[in-house]
């Protein structure tokens, strides 16, 4: 099967040596490395000046460390969500998000995305004059599933309503260091600490296995998340921890996250090629500025379901339909697809797609 | 500070060179061991022969990995409790498993321990007579913090009664593997598969900071904790789990636990004897067959929590006292407290027992 399914970072590009190297210097001096440990705090000043670079002065009281992303996910919802509660998300939302919030049930407030421009702040302001949701969920960068990033006006406009309402934001920002083009925005973090929690990942830019990611939140909140986070896991593997912190103090991240960032504007590139070639006028899609997919909403009654059976069975491609992003209660739309691109090589997304499309063709 | 307080195994006995061997070798030879991936099927063989030795036939269909023990414990208190319900467990309570469950805030049933056969199974049938709790927790070996380990007829009165009554187990035996003495008993998930789900840990054997531990239960429960996993923390890393699983297939596993079992002996013994030279008659305790703990009962109207005040203060000493295992709204012991035997040398526990009964002379 060729996958176009997944947010999968392209194998080939792990630093396997470097971080290796890590490894067996940790490993080799630190009789404390296999033991318990708290959060270390040589990691967090790497995460500060990562989040320098990201346009966020934070230091390293405020940083949180999580076993990925999605813990950090689920942490900040045991830590805003009561039952009965209510929370304000776009239409279409990470389905690892929405994993998250369930053990709550939250009832959802969705508002519509804007295709080039990102979450419809007008409609977020109409949500907000008539209900308190417990926190706003955002991705400001390469949005999961839509790609879009923020425009900075949306960004400001937010953030100002988060301080105004006192309705904290959850701004998940994993693919905010993968930029291929455009300003470098800073995510909302860098403009309303209070009221925005900052959830970032080494998990797309460095390597999943880690399960290392992190938060940005007041520091007071750190001993509560503490307690919540032992209650699930103890700790973050200390070894993963200080082997990470030496990778990033002896080799130039920056360098190695340009070098992905070349790499997956190369497949972004041959995937818009191939879709302007095979597809033309039957999706509508932008080019992302930022993050790992591309999104098609398909002209007609085609529904992204279907396809997706079609396209397994006789092509062998896989992606995911649109319905999947759907919340409980929210609108569903049908005729959407969401298609990875930092996944396959090159020739692997021109032929899937160059597929894909006679797949459609034939739907 | 001399710490008796924690349940921290030796530093000094982790396989840092082997397990660094492991990584090595997964590293430079699976280009898949940074990525995203699946619960590592020849981790789960390894932990099928493991459970061979302590006695419990299953098979790596049925064995669910997590990402320590505490994680194992979450998910089951996620898979088996509503808001609202009861668990049945003892007056003394690993305050780790207590924090496991406080989401649900479930109500408490408790019953008394045998300070040498465990868990009364009497009382625990007179709860079970007129209540249906979610679950009974209980620790076969070693028990946290109590130090003793369950009779046979206690595990086979208990499991029947699992049976009898439809009220599951969770048996959590990261002790288990640590035994001093006595008889090779196996743990209920032996006697009584379907209603009880095993705890188990590589954190108290090879090293805390590898996070992996894992689950036996039923299989038809697999998914349904995959998913609750999954809304946590996604997957525990690939290259832990292929690493460990490299290191257990390269490696006498059984031989290195003999050596740990060995030196922890040694610690035990120390305590034992300072204990019997300096506390004398002025508080009951057992040597332990299993586990890292020696339990004291002191004698009189002492309070732990003030023995504790004392013992930093004047000497420098760290345990835990009774109170810290005390369930909410069940009964308190004042007079008790937790020592650690596996982390401190025997010099310095020779030291720290004669320095802690003199605080206990002068309180």
């Amino acid at each position: 099967v060729t996958s176009f399914a997944l947010g999968l970072p392209a194998e080939e590009l792990f630093p396997r040596r470097a971080y290796g190297l890590a490894l067996r210097n940790v490993l080799s001096t630190d009789p404390q490395a296999l033991q318990y440990g708290p959060s270390s705090a040589s990691l967090r000043e790497n995460v500060v000046e990562l989040m320098r670079r990201r346009g966020v002065q934070c230091d390293r009281d405020e940083v949180f460390l999580t076993s990925g992303a999605q813990q950090g996910l689920s942490l900040l919802a045991r830590l805003l969500l009561s039952p009965g509660a209510s929370i304000l998300t776009e239409h279409h939302v990470y389905p690892g998000f929405q994993q998250a919030v369930q053990p709550f049930e939250p009832r959802y407030h969705t508002v519509p995305t804007d295709r080039a421009a990102g979450i419809d702040v007008d409609a977020v302001e109409h949500v907000l004059r008539r209900f308190r949701p417990a926190f706003i969920y955002v991705n400001p960068e390469g949005h999961n599933p839509l790609s879009v990033s923020m425009s900075m006006e949306a960004r400001s406009r937010l953030a100002a309503m988060a301080s105004e309402y006192g309705v904290p934001i959850v701004e998940d920002d994993v693919y905010g260091f993968l930029r291929y083009e455009g300003p470098d925005q800073p995510p909302m973090s860098a403009l309303s600490r209070g009221h925005v929690f900052y959830v970032g990942s080494f998990s797309k830019t460095l390597a999943p296995a880690l399960r290392v990611g992190w938060l940005i939140v007041p520091r007071e909140l750190v001993p509560i998340l503490s307690v919540l986070k032992e209650s699930t896991d103890l700790d973050t593997g200390t070894l993963t921890q200080r082997a990470l912190a030496a990778y990033l103090d002896r080799n130039d991240f920056a360098g190695h996250i340009t070098r992905v960032c070349r790499a997956y504007r190369v497949r972004r590139d041959a995937m818009a090629a191939a879709l302007r070639r095979h597809f033309g006028p039957r999706a509508r899609w932008r080019s992302p500025t930022h993050g790992v997919f591309i999104w098609l909403d398909l002209e007609g009654d085609v529904d992204g379901r279907l396809l997706l059976e079609r396209a397994l069975d006789s092509a062998r491609i896989a992606f995911v339909p649109s319905e999947a992003f759907a919340v409980p209660g929210g609108p569903q739309q049908r005729n959407g697809l969401r298609l990875n691109f930092s996944h396959c090589t090159p020739a692997a997304i021109r032929d899937g797609i160059a597929r894909l499309a006679q797949v459609l063709d034939e739907v």
